[in-house]
C-alpha cells in the first residue's frame, strides 16, 4: 500500500493506472475508519482492480463552533486497517495542499443543500461538494463509493455528478450498524457510556416509523408526533435538528402516503453534545 | 468537420481521441464567430492535433432583461467558417441537453466574480464558470483557449481550473481589433452606424491611460477623471459601468503606481443600448 500526500503525485499515479487499463475504485473518507468504511472498501475491491482511499478531514465542511478540531483522527491505525483490507493507495493531503493560501472556488447543489442537515449546518454541503469535486478531479476514479448513512450527501453528490457531467459512477453501500442498531459513525467515540446506551433510541424510532406504516398508519404527522415523543422522553436526547419524511430520490417532503410506496425517514439528533444522523428507507 | 449535439456523443468522441493519442484543443464560444474566435482556433490548430469548438449561447450567464434572446446567432455561417479554419468537431448542444429539467449545481469563484463585470451583472460569472466546467468535463481537452478581451473571465477561469484541480491547461489569445481599434465582439452587430463610429472612444481611452502613464502621471485618480470626462463627452456613451485599474493577476484594485510595473485598465461602457467591454495591460 502506498501513501500519497501530494496532488500532483496522486494525479500522476491515477494517470498511470488508467494507462495500464486498471479500473480505479475510490472511497473518500475523513479517516477514523469503522466497519462502514470497510464495507465500501470491500465493494470497491470487488468491483475495481485498484482501490484508492482518501483520508482528509475537510475543514470547509465544518461550520464555526463545530467539531473540526476535535474530530477523531488516528492515521496509523487507519493505515494498518486499510492495508489489511487491500487498499492500494491512500491519498492523504494536508489542508494546505488542498486549499493553499487564497482558495476561492466553491460548488453548490442548490435547494438540496438547504434542507435537513443543510438547514442545521449552513455551508456544510457546499464544503462537501467542493472537496468531493476536487478529489474526483485529482483521483479521476471510474467508480466512487459513499455510505448510505449520509443519505442526503449521497443524493447531493449523485446530483452534482449528473449536473456537472462528471465522467464517473457513484455507488453506495448500506449503513453498517452496531449489534444494538446504532449506525456506525466516527462520532460515536464522543459518547459517554450512558449516552452510548441511550443513542439506540434513534434506530428504535426509525423502526417505529416502519412498524406504524406496516400497521396501516398513513398520516405521517401522527407518526412524527409519536416518534418525537419517544425521542424527547430519552434522557440523553438534548436536541432534535429534524425528523423528516422525504422522497428517497428528490428529497421532497412527504406529508401523506398512499397504499404502496417508498419513503425516506431521516433524522439528526443530538445525544448530549454529539450530533448523530441516521435514516431508513421504508418500502410499503 | 463533424457536428456533435449530444453530450454522450461528444464524451465518446473525446475518449476515442485520447485513446488514439490525439491532443485536444478546445475553443468554447457562443458562436457568431469573428476574427477573435478565429485567432483562438488558429492557436489551437497550431498546438493540438484535434480542435473542438463549442457553440452554445449559455442561458444561465445572462441576467433577466439582458440580451440572451437577441444575442446574434448564425450557425450555418459559423460552420462554414470553422470548416475553412480546420476545426475538427463542433459541439453544439441544446439548452435542454445541457441543463435538462431540474438543473441545480453551480460553481462560483468568490470575490473575483463580484467585481467589475460581476458587480454590474450579478450571477454572470457563476453562469460562465458552471457552463465552462460542464464543457471541460464533456470535452475533456488538453488545452482550452480563451480571448483576452474577456480578461476578467480569463482570470476567473484560470482560478477555477487551479482551485478545482482540473487536468487541463488554459491559454489565452490577444484581443483582435477592427482597423479603428474597436475590440471585435459579436455584440458590435447591435451598433448603429453612428454608434459604431463613436464606439472607438473606448480604445482611445485605454490608449489615453497608457499615454498619461508614459508621460509620468502616477496618480490613477487623475487619469481616471480625465478618461471619464472623455467618455462622457461622447454622444453615444449612455452609461459607464466601470473604468478600473487593477492588478493583472489578482484583479486587486490599484490606486497609485510606482515607477515600474504592470497594470490592467479595464472598462465596460454602454454605447447606446449596447454594453461593450475592453481592456489593456500597460507595462511601464
Amino acid at each position: 500500500m502506498e501513501i500519497i500526500e501530494k496532488i500532483e503525485d496522486m494525479r500522476n499515479k491515477s494517470r498511470a493506472l488508467r494507462e495500464a487499463n486498471e479500473t480505479i475504485g475510490f472511497v473518500p473518507t475523513m479517516g477514523y475508519l469503522h466497519e462502514g468504511h470497510l464495507s465500501l472498501i470491500r465493494m470497491a475491491k470487488n468491483e475495481c482492480s485498484k482501490v484508492v482511499m482518501s483520508i482528509f478531514v475537510n475543514p470547509i465542511q465544518f461550520g464555526p463552533g463545530e467539531d473540526f478540531e476535535r474530530y477523531p483522527r488516528d492515521f496509523e491505525r487507519d493505515c494498518r486497517i486499510s492495508e489489511k483490507e487491500g487498499v492500494d493507495y491512500i491519498f492523504h493531503p494536508s489542508s494546505q495542499e488542498m486549499y493553499g493560501e487564497d482558495y476561492l472556488t466553491f460548488v453548490e447543489v442548490e435547494k438540496l443543500s438547504g434542507i435537513m442537515c443543510g438547514a442545521a449546518r449552513p455551508g456544510h454541503f457546499k464544503g462537501v461538494c467542493t472537496v468531493v469535486l476536487k478529489l474526483f478531479n485529482i483521483v479521476n476514479p471510474h467508480v466512487a463509493y459513499f455510505g448510505e448513512k449520509d443519505y442526503q450527501q449521497l443524493v447531493i453528490i449523485k446530483k452534482m455528478v449528473k449536473d456537472l457531467n462528471l465522467p464517473l459512477l457513484v455507488k453506495s453501500g448500506p449503513t453498517v450498524r452496531e449489534k444494538d442498531g446504532l449506525a456506525m459513525s466516527s462520532r460515536n467515540k464522543y459518547l459517554s457510556r450512558e449516552e452510548r446506551k441511550n443513542a439506540t433510541v434513534i434506530y428504535t424510532c426509525l423502526n417505529l416509523v416502519q412498524e406504524l406504516i406496516y400497521k396501516g398508519e398513513r398520516d405521517l404527522s401522527k407518526i412524527k408526533k409519536e416518534v418525537l415523543d419517544r425521542l424527547k422522553e430519552n434522557e440523553s436526547v438534548s436536541k432534535i435538528d429534524y425528523f423528516d419524511f422525504r422522497d428517497p430520490e428528490s428529497l421532497d417532503e412527504i406529508e401523506m402516503i398512499g397504499k404502496h410506496g417508498r419513503i425516506l425517514a431521516a433524522t439528526a439528533v443530538w445525544i448530549g453534545s454529539t450530533r448523530l444522523i441516521d435514516n431508513k428507507i421504508i418500502e410499503f
